[in-house]
């Protein structure tokens, strides 16, 4: 029998709700955060601390990933490490996710466990400990993953975007251009002769390239860098989601600085513009010991806004999905 | 100027995420569990017993909702009720919730306003206290609303479904058959001549049919009385969403025991079956004083399954949304 058995080819519509998620919940990891699990109203996790640290990312198909491109196990991998990244930017470790999944009901089963194994495998090695406590599925014409993601700030104070203080490095855990290059690989490379997402051309493009489109479809941020940043005494954090550029000037706004950046310390000019590096940009007092992941990129000045190299630097260097279009939309 | 002001008619895709969650948090209401608010990666909650409870449900356009049928406000308010019925039906009082939101980039940004409405106006006339601390916004083809909803169960024990044992009375707190009579009423009058979902139509059914409508498409569960459950002694507990004859075993096998309905206190049919009641079916023990909400409507004894006047009752009796069809999908 392959993975799914006897009810390999059955779909969503076929099999309905309870029998489906009978099959995925022991897929799922568990955590040790669970009091009490799937199969009631509601599940109860612990909060050592007295706080639970919360953030949600929805996934959907067209605008945030199509199918002849991602695996259903990239599908998942990426539902949990992108949440999981906002976890780890407040300096918290993360405990646990609930997902909601809405799927036409032709699905075939094997994507809903496929899914289930991405999230299994982005917690486990990304997060080890991060389970799945709760769900739900639905019915949808359009295929979607919506992630609710916990995490344990461990009796740290949160670090928020808005400490950065004159005189701090800037400094980056992970890589910023690679997965803006995977995704370019994948526009050019990854669609037919119409300019159409192709399975067996994408598949091609990950064989040569797998560094950069494993980077954009099943991203491995640095998600252990967040807590030992906020031990490190990091005065401001985030997860790079919109590009360099975009978010370094969320945390100078934030914090009321300027933040400036060295142009030899980054990889590309994608570095500033590419969106999905789920890298953590963090600024730290000067004179700290940084943890072994991150590299300085500039220094906090005085001021507003962002420069690289000391010049002002106002180009707009990343993406709002709404204003630049669908990715690989039709 | 209007409750839009000056973006009257401008869409989602015209004024990008930012711009619009700018004007869309400001709806929204606080919760004094909040340490941290929107703004940042993720939130931050707090958890006074050390513990929070958490549940995840996701409304779509087609299965579960028809924008011909339901006000922006409508889905806001429904939104935020279903969940909050879920974390109430732990025992629990509901504290917050994060809101992800998935449109299409020609909505109008009124229907983002007026879903924001109803939301706060859900949270404080059913959960006063109850405030939305976190979303995400993405561009869909299907309008989706997921939201993930947090409670705080005051140091008592989570009542759960297996505590019921023979003895116990069950008993109920809410309307049984209201929402799926406004359902029926939807389906029969709020249609075209070709069947398909009409606004017009709809209008004139809900002026005719308040209760009924009003608690399909915004229905007011009592949520207090799951918290005065709790406190009242519950041995078993949960929100009536798929219809009682199915929730109600629901209880039974996850208690290993049988529980006895009396039909006599039942409204109608469609009490045993109507879905989205969201009323609190709960069991105490015997002698225990019911908070004021609830009215006995049966008994467990030993066995399994349900019975109704002592005599097994195997009809499905209520509905599973990939086996039955999806509500006003063409």
């Amino acid at each position: 029998m392959g993975p799914s058995g006897a009810l390999a080819g059955r779909t969503l519509g076929e099999l309905g709700e309870a029998a489906v998620l009978a099959r995925i919940f022991p897929r799922l990891p568990e955590s040790p955060a669970t009091i009490l699990g799937p199969g009631d109203d509601a599940a109860v996790l612990a909060a050592p601390d007295g706080r639970y640290v919360v953030t949600t990312d929805t996934m959907i198909h067209g605008p945030d990933f199509r199918l002849a491109w991602s695996t259903p196990h990239d599908l998942g991998w990426k539902a949990a490490a992108t949440n999981l990244a906002d976890i780890a930017a407040m300096g918290a470790v993360p405990t646990a996710l609930v997902v909601a999944v809405a799927a036409p009901p032709d699905t075939d089963i094997a994507l809903l466990e496929g899914l289930a194994d991405g999230l299994r495998d982005g917690c486990e090695t990304l997060a080890p400990g991060c389970g799945v406590v709760g769900g739900d599925l639905s019915s949808s014409a359009t295929l979607m993953i919506a992630v609710t993601a916990f995490g344990d700030l461990q009796g740290r104070s949160p670090v928020l975007r808005s400490g950065a203080r004159p005189g701090d490095v800037v400094a980056v855990s992970g890589v910023l251009d690679l997965a803006a290059r995977g995704l370019e690989l994948l526009f050019a490379r990854g669609v037919d002769d119409a300019g159409h997402p192709d399975a067996a051309r994408a598949l091609a493009v990950r064989a040569e390239f797998p560094a950069e489109t494993g980077a954009q479809l099943a991203p491995s941020p640095p998600l252990l860098d967040g807590p030992a940043a906020a031990l490190a005494g990091a005065t401001a954090m985030l997860d790079v989601s919109d590009g360099l550029a975009i978010d370094a000037r969320r945390i100078a706004t934030a914090s009321g600085v300027r933040l400036d950046l060295d142009s030899a310390s980054l990889e590309s000019d994608l570095s500033l513009s590419g969106g999905e590096a789920h890298a953590l940009l963090a600024t730290f007092p000067p004179g700290a010991e940084l943890p072994v992941g991150f590299r300085v990129i500039g220094k906090v000045l005085a001021g507003e806004g962002l420069s690289v190299d000391g010049r002002l630097y106002d180009a707009r260097g990343g993406w709002d999905p709404y204003r630049d279009g669908a990715v690989g939309e039709r």
